[in-house]
This record gives structure tokens, sequence and C-alpha cells, in this order.
């Protein structure tokens, strides 16, 4: 299988360094061949070609099976007025991959709830699956901009909406057979075009159990009644906002990975932290959610369940049991995780 | 003084019901007059005139000192094709009165931190105002719906951000000095203009303290680092659900207040949670934040902070002593606690 890299910003380049080490370690291990391609993203390739996406990256990107991102941006190119941005790489990454469906699963390991800011009962069974429409909505909307006025469009279709909703239910099915479908049906036309289509698609799943909310409750559910959720599916804006909330429940927004799904095979695979410019370059940040979006990589991308099973398996011995990066309260360094992780995963 | 209560729906009317009643003791024992007129909005104003803001109500509003809201909505009327909507009513009063800036204090009870989903030690100090934009955004865009596709145009001009975040600036004088403006700079247009405006005008104010954060982010460190905010300003959407989730810190919904505030001083008050139709008319609900919010309308429309500082010390020693309603682990009713606000207030 050929994997595209794309280091992109900040300690992107370090933890997208430790996954792919550890994809490495189950080639060996389990006799696969991959062959990695590095490429650039973000504010480093406005640095070096002028363009958020070179060409040559989008086209790699679309040849690949697979593609591991690490993080895009940083204060050095986010200028309110800056013609361009690192942002806007990955935005069009997003669109030209046609990964409509962003999975985000939330846990809360046990060894790490003293960390969270909520109680540890409540903590208690959270499992989340957070599936966040990516391709469209205001991010992709039509957008002015005069001295005087700024608009932002956001616009749903109901295929665009259907497909990513009928993915949930599907991913449900797998888990405890619930979807909360969130949206802002009192005020947005988009979401009253969304909660219509959400209860078509249900008759067709009659064996899940569907819950509207409107995401102003929503952003308060998760935190009085986490546990009550399974599958999540909501639009991009308002999936943004909600997975950076639940992420942190986690304890640190190191720990979390993400995948975004399309039609294919192909998927991108980027931990759900930021580039983290006061960190980068000093081997300290955290790799988990890098190498937990690795193991995504390898199941959805590349069928290889057992080894996606085992670098979990892996990853979650190394946070029982040590060794931390400083985020979850130790001193490691991200070499050091890295290693930690291959030596549980032999 | 006239003041004009839109009860509403659901628990609407027996929440504000409990607030007139604290007003009325705040005429008799400051010897002011206060003349009160009710009017109907959303739902019940659907059922009974065909349509969520009848134009009587509106042109009370409109002629008053100050309006004073219970709460709008309901599942009787919350299909997503309805023609007609309850929350219609609503955005169309705040567009009426121009009540542009809608405050929504933050405070964690020390008698009610252990109902908190967040750890208590995240809880001390918490103390956060939030300044959200109340007649702009997505709320008022132009919106369009055909059978297939849906749009919701969200547009800012310059001089809308320019007021509300003048009024976070000088809240702020008042305060610890820190603002913090929250946008999604790196993805939507109308972020970018909120935020070279927001700089433009913090140059004004080079005694106040000024951070920026993304929206997502910003999500997180309300839990991480709840403490840290002073006053925060952003757009309707992004406010209306950060503020839903900074809610869930103080342990219910039922406590707390918000006021909307125009140029001029007629202002519009109501409590943050909604109308709770699975408790209405049971004499159970939590008339807190609708005491609450009446101590703000005493405070920012009618000057009166001497006696909205007895309201809020009234309240602050039902808390600390109870009686409790069931929201917060009691069994008081709505009129017991009405009952014991007006005896710690007498
Ligand atoms: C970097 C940014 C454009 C991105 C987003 O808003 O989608 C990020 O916050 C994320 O959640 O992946
Ligand atoms: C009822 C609804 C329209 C309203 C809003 O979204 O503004 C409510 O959630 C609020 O926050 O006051």
């Amino acid at each position: 299988a050929h994997i595209v890299t794309l280091p992109g910003d900040g300690v992107g380049p370090e933890v997208t360094a430790a996954a792919v080490a550890v994809l490495q370690a189950v080639a060996a291990r389990y006799s696969h061949e991959f062959s990695f391609e590095e490429q650039a993203i973000g504010g480093c390739a406005i640095d070096a070609f002028g363009e958020p996406l070179p060409a040559a990256a989008l086209a790699a990107c679309q040849q690949a099976d697979a593609v591991l991102l690490g993080a895009v941006g940083g204060p050095k190119w986010s200028d309110p007025n800056a013609p361009v941005r690192p942002e806007q790489g990955l935005l069009a990454l997003r669109a030209a991959l046609g990964v409509y469906a962003n999975l985000r699963p939330l846990q809360v390991h046990p060894a790490l709830a003293a960390l969270s800011p909520l109680k540890n009962e409540k903590l208690k069974n959270v499992d989340v699956l957070f599936v966040r429409e990516l391709t469209g909505g205001a991010y992709f909307g039509a957008k002015t901009r005069t001295a005087d006025t700024a608009t932002d469009e956001c616009k749903y279709t109901v295929a665009e909406v259907e497909r990513v909703v009928r993915r949930a239910f599907d991913l449900a099915r797998d888990r405890r057979r619930h979807v909360t479908s969130v949206d802002k049906a009192n005020v947005l036309e988009t979401s009253r075009l969304w909660r219509s289509t959400v209860q078509r698609i249900a008759a067709d799943y009659p064996d899940v159990k569907l819950e509207h909310q409107l995401v102003d409750s929503m952003a308060m559910l998760l935190l009085t009644q986490p546990s009550r959720y399974d599958v999540v599916v909501t639009e991009n804006l308002f999936g943004d906002i909600l997975t950076d909330e639940a992420a942190a429940l986690a304890g640190s927004l190191g720990l979390l990975p993400s995948a975004s799904l399309g039609e294919g095979s192909n998927g991108l695979y980027e931990p759900i932290h930021g580039s983290a410019p006061d960190i980068a370059g000093q081997n300290v940040a955290n790799p988990t959610g890098a190498i937990l979006s690795a193991a995504m990589l390898l199941r959805h991308s590349l069928q290889l369940e057992a080894e996606a099973v085992a670098i979990e398996a892996a990853v979650d011995h190394v946070l029982t049991h040590g060794p931390h990066t400083r985020d979850i309260g130790g001193q490691a360094s991200t070499t050091q995780i890295r290693d930690a992780v291959l030596a549980a995963f032999e």
C-alpha cells in the first residue's frame, strides 16, 4: 500500500514521524509492503511553494491508498488579512479527496480520568463516535468581503446530508444502535433540511434509535450526560465545535485520532490536535493521536483490522503503564512514547 | 416604570410570575411604581393569534421601559416543516428592539459546586460575562430552501461588530479588564471581518487585555481553564453554543439570567433556560434564572443598582441555605422558592 504523509506545521512533523514508525513496525511484523511518500501542506507549503496545497501534493494524495496528516497552521500565517492561509490547503484537500465523513471517536482512558476536567463519575462508559460532515456547510459556501461587510453562506443539499447520515447509521449498527443528530432546526434553514433528511433516512434503520438535539442543548448534554451518546452526527461547523469540546473530556487533545472518509477506500487521517506552535520542535508533543490515526488508517483504508487493534492495544498499554508526555502529567518525549508503543507492540 | 411581561410557553409563565412577585416586592420596599402588562409571544401566540409575535405585543414592548420574557417553544410547534415557529417571535422581537448585546453572566455558586459536571478545583473563581451578538449573523441572514437545497447566509457589517465589541470592552473596564474575542477566522470571512474590527477597537482600550480564540479551541478552554476568562465576546451562533456549554458548569440551566441590550435603556430580560415542556405546569421549575433576570432589568434598564444587588443577595441566601428545586437536588416548588427569596429580601 502507498501512503502519503503530510507532516505540515508545528508539531505535525514530530507526531507524524512517530506514527510512520509504528506503521513500519506493522509492515515488518505482518509482512506488508507500505511505501511512504512525504508531501508539503499548510504553512510550510506556503513558505516553500507560495501555496498551501501544491499540485504535486494533491496529485500524490489522490493516487495514494491513504493519507496521514500531522497539523497545519500557526501564528506566522494567521493574520486575518493574509491573502493565503495554511487552513485553505487542508480544506482544499478534504474537498478534492471527497472525504465527507469525519469520524472522531471519543473514549476516556481510565488511567487518565484524573486529568479530565469532568468529574470521574461522569466519565464512566463514555464512548462516543462523532461523525462530522466535512466537505459542506459554511466552510465551503460562497464568501464575500468588502471594506464594510462580510458574508459566509452555509449551504447543504439533500444528497450531501444523506450520504453522511447514512454513514452514521451504518456505523451505529456496529455499536450501540443509537444515533443523535445535532442541528439548529429552530433557527436555520439548512438545519431544517438536515432534520427532515435524517427523519426520512431513519425509516431505513428501524433497528437504530434516533434522537434529535439542538446544537446549544448538545453542548450542554455532552457535559451533563456524556455516557448517553453513541453516534453523534452533525454538520461541519457544529462538528468542529462539539468535537473539540468533547475532546477536553479525554484529558488531552493530544490523545485523539480522526479519520475522514469518502466513497472510495482512500481516506485522510489526522490527530485532532492542532499544530501547537508553542511546543513545536521540542520533541515533547504527544504522538498518541497521530498513532491512533494510523490505526484508523489500517482499519478503514487498508482493511487491516487485526493490525489496527494491535496498535490500539499497544497504545492502551502505554497509557495504562506509562511513560506519559507532559500534556498528561508525565515527562517523556515524543520519541520515548514512540519507542514505548513499539516495545508494547512487539 | 412600565414593564411588559411575555411569559411565553412551557415553564415560562411559572418562572415569570415568580420574577414579577419579586419586582413587586422591590417596588413596595423602595417605593417605586412599577406597572406590569402581560403580552403573548411564541407558541401560545401562534395558538391564540396565528402568529408568534402579535403586533400588539410588539408595540407594547417597544413602548415599555423593559421587557421580561419567560421562554418560547416546545414540541407542539417544532415540526421542521411548520410554516411558522415560536422562535420566530423571539427573533423578531430581538431585532425590533435592536437589542444587539446579549449579556450572560456565569458564576458557580459554591453551594452548588457538587452539582456541576466539572471538578470542583476547576470551578474556583469562575466569573465570566459572555457578550453575545444577538441581532446579526446566520440567525438573521437570507435563507433559501428548495426541495433539494437549503442555504443560510451569515452576514456581518463592521458597524454591527463594532457596537457589540465596544460594549464588551466597556463592560470589561468594570471587571478584570480582559476581553476574549471568539471567532473562526481561519475559515470564515465574517470571522476575519470580526477579528480585524476587534483589533482596531482594542487600540481604544489600551488598559484592557485582548485575547483571540478560535471557537473550537474556546469550546475546550471553557472546560479546561474556565477561571481564566473575564469578558467573552462573540457572534450570535457561537454565543448560543458556548453560553449553553458554559451554563452546564453552573450545575443547572435554571439558575442563569440574561439581559439583551441595545442603544436605549429598554432591554429584554430572560432566563437562559428554555420552555422545559416536560415539567411545565407542575410548579417545579427553578425560577432563579428568571428572578436574576429581573435583577438585571433593575440594573440595566431602570438604573436601580441597589435594588438589583438586594435581589441578588436574597437569591444567594436561598441558594446557600435552601430550599432548592429539583434541578439542584431539592424538593421545593417554584412558588416556595419565590417565597423564600421574598422572605430573604424582607
Ligand atoms: C484547521 C481547521 C481548518 C480545522 C477545521 O476547522 O476543520 C480544524 O479545526 C479541525 O477541526 O480539523
Ligand atoms: C430559542 C432560540 C431561538 C434561542 C437562540 O438560539 O437564540 C435560545 O437558544 C437562546 O439562546 O436564547
